[in-house]
């Protein structure tokens, strides 16, 4: 009998199972691809440790009750599919964890449905990649926090380790987890975004060579701005191309695919009404590059500015700085939005939890994290990060490096639009008062929608004189 | 026995019969509220030209077939309850109009279940307020083309004209109508958005009083700006308060409100892959501008740079050519849309009918949608406004003063989200190389989410080095 039950042998799910058997507990695969099922067996080694069917009533017969049986497959239809798959065979009591990312009222949905029949079901983002899987993965549980008893030894035992901590916890009730793994991926398309903008205005605003890029991320990476997304970006710069003479990242189109969660974490912000305008534009950008040949059509109609060259040492003391303002907000944006989820969908998140799991193992791992932890350990309700005493300061040594900068691309001509939203939003935040009084005005004059005053409580409608 | 018949008497509603009756048909209205009804018995003068009932039976039983009974009440369930309750009462080939705001997908959903019972059903948004309903709006109806040719009558003679034309034709199948009129709102969202950060900057950076901000609106109004909006923020800027001394719009807060349809936009505009920036961020905004509490804290934290102060005569032709290059990149992003949309959803919309139609009568009226109905009758399939010939030209007399402005906000902390966000569009949009080539780098580093390549057809896939 094994400890516990993976169904989708994909890349990620073999590695799962891999990492479970290197930490002392069975595992037992399921897929109905012979190939991957006899696969698993022979990496595994050990057939009392890791063993795999692609018959289903074998697959559920060899797992210790209550089972736990976790499924890497695609989001959608297929989840569905595999949990009717499952149902007649499992007990009451037994757990069912989808490890995908399954969009979040599914996720509900899912959970009602199996307790009326008494099966514990958990949405639980995994983040890593296919290494993660294999050697530590950021994990975000959600679900029936008595059934979490049960998979948490494993789960902490396989997570990545910051300084000793697993980085995994109960994260609430219901979607908790998936709700909290795609804002994850929110922010990382936000951060990913940012880093591309900062390579195109290295390249352009100070000729760059892929070997500068390299070293200059190297060296950020050894800094404040520490983070797998940095790291793996310096590295990208030193990947050779395998076909042609040259680096692989010069040979790469430039059209950004997208999975959806990027655009999910932006649609339920705007229906929370949270902004996190970093985020929503990392997906326009996204779709935007996708539009390769109307870019190529209209670039031939329009001239460019000639980018004005900037001394070396100073783009990179802006760019540094400007990157380090604008992960910042990318993160004070995703942790807003979850702080308001919690209380919407009553997940009642501790952003200090979820800060805490995210310092290692996941893709938006960063130094920055272990500061977010303890500035919201230190105040579990802080509505922004830019309201912590600690981001305060760090903002304010970088903010200005991140007007020059974006005043740098209005001017040359370098599109940065996660940094012009960054910094558009953190100048709108912090103003007591913005003009956002004329659109009520407007609002009021054409519509008759009301307004409120400065002065007074109520509501009010001006008949406007034309 | 009257021509058409309404359901809903209130402002809108009153309005719309009122200027059916002035165009030469009989109207009746019926409203569950006997107060509304008898004021719009009153109104209407002659019984025999407008009447009104709060019983159902009567209402349908004063209306000449095919019935042509038209819809003003809140989007949502009480369209449904309306349509309800008129079921037991019509007949086969009479029509529905639902002149709301409701979701396109709800109407597609209403749609179907009418046909069934052989109930033409249509969707037409009517945009220009009060004012307009009453002295003509601009109508956007998408349903069945041959029974537009019932309704087609009264709506050309109710609707706006634009040098004689009506501001009214039949756009499409199914939603046609409701989704045109949700992107249209979601390009006043946006337009509305850049006149208040240009407020804000004529303010903050030039000192302008609210004579000079009237003086200014009213004198670009007569000019290339020369659009609805703009005219009622000069206006705006003379209005006097009524309680306190001074102009009434410093009076008003700085909390906008949102019914929803420029969320929508923004929302289904990521659904169909096409960006709309400055879109999203007039709706991420007015989130941010409820944040009243939160902006004020985080206020006090923050310094602000001291705004440098612009000349005026540089600042007004700066702010004035930015707005109308912002306008433009506005209306490109929403027409992007519906070209996208027409395909996706089966509309087979004609983008000039549509700009054709939003020349008077609409919230987004403006001199420029002249030009724009131009260049789509030129090419009927231009995927985007920036690829026509005719504004090539007015983007290129126009950008530089972009690139300043938004720089002058970057660097004096005043907010210019839409501004930039239109600038970074149009640079991103014209520029046939982008970085994003390194998103797809890293998204194959940590995922194995494959890349496509410059120098060849195929999906690669690489085992970075780390």
């Amino acid at each position: 009998m094994y400890d516990f039950g993976l169904v989708g042998l994909g890349v990620m799910g073999q590695n799962f199972i891999l990492n479970v058997a290197d930490n002392g507990f069975s595992a037992y695969g399921y897929d109905l691809d012979e190939e991957k099922v006899e696969a698993l067996k022979t990496l595994g080694g050990d057939l009392d440790k890791v063993s795999a069917s692609s018959n289903i009533k074998t697959f559920v017969k060899n797992l210790k009750q209550p089972r736990k049986i976790m499924l890497l497959v695609p989001a959608g239809k297929i989840v569905d599919a595999v949990i009717e798959s499952l149902l007649p065979h499992i007990d009451k009591g037994d757990i069912i964890i989808d490890g995908g990312n399954s969009f979040f009222t599914d996720t509900d949905r899912r959970e009602a449905q199996l307790q009326e029949r008494a099966i514990n079901f958990f949405g639980a983002g995994v983040s890593g990649g296919a290494k993660g899987a294999r050697k530590g993965p950021s994990i975000m549980p959600g679900g029936s926090k008595s059934a979490y008893e049960h998979i948490k030894p494993i789960f902490e035992a396989v997570s990545a380790k910051y300084n000793g901590e697993p980085c995994v916890a109960y994260l609430g009730p219901k979607s908790a987890g998936n709700y909290v793994k795609m804002v994850h991926n929110g922010i990382e398309y936000g951060l990913m975004q940012l880093t591309s903008e900062i390579y195109d205005v290295l390249k352009r605003g100070g000729d760059y060579t892929n070997d500068e890029l390299h070293s200059t991320f190297a060296k950020w990476n050894s800094g404040r701005l520490q983070s797998f997304l940095v790291q793996i970006t310096s590295e990208i710069f030193e990947q050779e191309d395998d076909l042609v003479k040259g680096r692989l990242v010069d040979q790469i189109l430039d059209k950004a695919k997208q999975k959806g969660t990027g655009k999910w974490t932006s649609q339920n912000a705007m229906d929370l009404g949270i902004p996190v305008p970093s985020i929503d534009v990392a997906v326009s950008m996204r779709e935007l590059s996708a539009l390769k040949e109307e870019r190529v059509k209209a670039d031939a109609l329009y001239d460019r500015p000639s980018v004005a060259h900037m001394d070396k040492e100073k783009l990179e003391e802006l760019t540094e700085k400007a990157l380090f303002f604008s992960f910042i907000i990318t993160y004070s944006q995703g942790l807003h939005q979850l702080a308001d989820a919690s209380k919407e969908y009553g997940y009642d998140l501790d952003i200090a939890i979820i800060a805490k799991i995210w310092r290692a193992g996941c893709i938006i791992r960063a130094g920055l994290l272990a500061d977010i932890t303890e500035a919201f350990k230190a105040e579990p309700t802080l509505p922004n990060l830019l309201l912590s005493p600690n981001f305060v300061s760090k903002i304010k040594e970088t903010v200005g490096a991140a007007r020059e900068l974006v005043a740098f691309g209005a001017q040359n001509g370098i599109p940065l639009p996660g940094l012009s939203n960054s910094l558009t939003y953190f100048d709108a935040y912090t103003s007591s008062k913005l003009p956002l009084n004329l659109i009520q005005a407007q609002r009021d004059y054409f519509g008759s929608h009301t307004y409120e005053r400065l002065d007074r409580e109520g509501i009010f409608h001006t008949e406007w004189e034309d």
